[in-house]
């Protein structure tokens, strides 16, 4: 009994005892639990793995596949293994955490793996897999506690225990009709607190939440935390229930989707694996930075008109980079604050149209006070007051510009019903740097020359 | 029975309602579930905040309390109240929840609700308020259900009935010593099915993960999600069970600390509200921008330092522009996937030192890849092939440094125990700045000149 997470000294204990030999190692790994070994699994090679794996019992080894991170690819452990040890190992997974492994492997593989298993759960499995994965029907899992409306309270009670046989947790007790069709919840307390006599249609919540198979990830995830459930039943188009999403599958859940969303804000594909390689880094980065090149060469092009301007006084590109990375700041400060704000909230037009206002606000505001430096900066140590002004003008105009663009953008982009966090700072830095130059340089051109 | 959001159908059918008489509108609320009418309240003003609480039975209206987002302020809703219902709905609070609205009032506030309540609850609110508000002291709720570990099968379920009469969800069963302190949990599925003379010492699970209450609150997420508990017990340094910290308010605080990483990434300090006004969001900006401003100086001084070369070489500032520009944005994307990996996993050294050579192979290969675009650009607009070269070479170099820069301060940061978020767009674009106009002016003025 110990409050455990597995540090330094516990991975270089595991990683002595695989030097060892199988009896040390089968004693080291009995000391930790499952989760804690797929942690250890990062950091250790496939044939470590796959011998630990196979020194473990079946029920351990199956928990320590199924805690494994996608990144860390237990499809790929799970293929390696004996096929007779693999059977049982998935065998002994949860419907949905098989389904979740088995398919990110090919056609063959994924057959090579189905055909071994008896044909009720490659009949489950197959029937998951056949859920989009970003869906309530691809996290859910067929196997929960469910009672008839019509049972007492007696033979609920049998009936829960005989299905708990099979299913390691459970935290909420679900209610069908003769027809299988979902009729709400009961909760285990209050089926023990009941008396004798009592049935289950008399203590039944029928007001509880339930999501389609098709009801998007992020929307389930959203009930869940809202409505603070253990976990949310899923229901065909007839309200057949079909299986259940538990709150632990929508923490993970929860998890990706703000690794989605601080990958796009910067500009990064979505699907980039963390700890993915050089080669896939590239794939996924480069088409960004060659949009970015182009936009580039779009604030090149202004910059390039007033080619002439800026011979005449090349001090006003020591103040462009000020002007354009101020800009760029102030745009990805508001687009932060916005983005993050429609991923939690819905806002009305009423909010969105004061959230623009009020980024325009604060652009004025930032930009007033550090053009005002810029423009002292200007005449103290260039000694030209007007260059000061200018400059005091772009930076104001640039970070209104900003704040416009970085609430704006993202709260257009959600009403057309395109993803707002794709309004990634590389396309709202083109635009502060497209005005800033714009600003200063014809300004500069105007007033200076 | 139904999947329920509120959209703006809902909404509108509110808000007419509250335009209605009282019996209009306690029946359209009647039709509403409290998380629902929290999110009502985010759109209508402090009077009909206040009218409606008055209008809710004493359970629902604190329901609505507790499920309203911190940033709807519930403090300010509360303090407003009749003292008398106020009284009530506190009482009727979670005792975290309770605390956590408390605590957002001046001490004087705090004193007039305290004072009203129960001696218990005075005193229990008190002690939770004495916790830092981001452990799992702060996290905790103080109702729980416990069993002496020496009861038997039968005295238990007594004492689970009787306690969870003021308790209206639970998931685990806590099991104590006598003289209080933690030593397990049982689960009540697991009672029930025992045989009537089993004790709770014959079946209680001693590898139950516990926390300190001083543990901080992302290490209670992250324990909490990695052994998919629906609770998880705190104790004090005598492991006396003080309380237990639910999956619910876990989600709360996965979603604060995603919210915190984007700003801080983003170069917003972490404590900005979302929907806060323009002051608050100036105050939170602005000192990030002066920072910025001070690096964006030291950026501009290299180029001051150029400035004869550019005054030769006008068309260098249009260049400038893009190697900065890609630097920025090439660091953002490096700085955004490595903050993101330190945050959900702990890397081991040979990890971190990978992660750099990563970063440094793709900084190296993006750079080259859009080096060549823009020196073929250079040579056929330009029909300057040394230039060519000078931005191809400056492009690299620089994509090089934003990569090595972008993985290597958070690594360097969190290894020396400083929030690696804080290596913010900010900080990271300066490196790149300051060292793409180097790399470019340097070369230009010893190539082209």
């Amino acid at each position: 009994m110990q409050s455990f997470e597995l540090d330094k000294t516990d991975l270089s204990k595991l990683k002595k005892a695989i030097e060892g030999d199988d009896q040390l190692l089968a004693e080291t790994l009995a000391e930790y639990h499952a989760s804690e070994i797929a942690i250890l699994f990062e950091n250790i090679n496939s044939g470590d793995r796959q011998r630990i794996i196979n020194l473990l019992e079946v029920e351990k080894a199956s928990e320590v596949i199924a805690e494994m991170s996608e990144e860390a690819h237990p499809e790929e452990l799970l293929i390696q293994l004996h096929p007779e040890k693999r059977t049982e190992i998935v065998e002994e997974l949860d419907y949905d955490d098989a389904t979740d492994i088995i398919s990110q492997l090919d056609e063959e593989e994924q057959q090579e793996i189905l055909e071994d298993l008896s044909a009720h759960d490659a009949e489950s499995i197959r029937s998951l897999m056949s859920y989009h994965e970003e869906t309530a029907g691809g996290l859910m899992n067929t196997q929960m506690i469910k009672v008839n409306i019509y049972l007492t309270k007696k033979d609920a009670i049998d009936e829960i225990i005989r299905q708990s046989e099979e299913i390691e947790e459970f935290y909420t007790v679900f209610v069908t009709d003769n027809e299988g069709c979902f009729r709400g919840i009961v909760s285990l307390k209050d089926i023990i607190k009941a008396k004798g006599n009592v049935k289950i249609i008399d203590m039944v919540n029928v007001d509880a939440v339930y999501v389609k198979a098709d009801t998007d990830q992020e929307e389930v995830a959203k009930l869940l935390s809202q409505y603070n459930l253990t976990s949310i039943p899923v229901v065909d188009e007839h309200l057949k229930l079909l299986g259940r999403v538990t709150f632990d599958d929508v923490m993970d859940v929860m998890e990706d989707e703000n690794t989605e969303d601080i990958l796009k804000i910067s500009g990064v594909s979505e699907d980039e694996e963390l700890a993915g390689n050089w080669i896939d880094a590239v794939k996924s980065r480069l088409p960004w930075l060659i949009i970015n090149l182009g936009t580039a060469f779009l604030a090149s092009a202004v910059v390039r008109y007033y080619e002439d301007t800026l011979a005449h006084l090349a001090i006003l590109s020591a103040y462009m980079t000020i002007i354009a990375g101020m800009g760029g700041n102030a745009a990805t400060q508001a687009l932060a604050v916005t983005v993050r704000r429609i991923s939690l909230f819905d806002l009305t037009d009423q909010q969105a149209y004061r959230t623009v206002l009020k980024e325009f606000t604060v652009g004025m505001i930032n930009g007033a006070v550090t053009g005002v430096i810029v423009l002292a900066f200007a005449y103290f140590f260039d000694a030209n007051l007007m260059l000061g002004v200018v400059i005091f003008l772009a930076m104001t105009g640039n970070l209104i510009i900003a704040g416009f663009t970085g609430a704006g953008i993202p709260l257009i982009l959600k009403r057309v019903g395109i993803d707002p966090a794709i309004a990634s700072s590389i396309i709202i830095t083109t635009f502060t740097d497209v005005f800033g130059f714009l600003l200063l340089l014809g300004l500069a051109s105007k007033l200076l020359l």
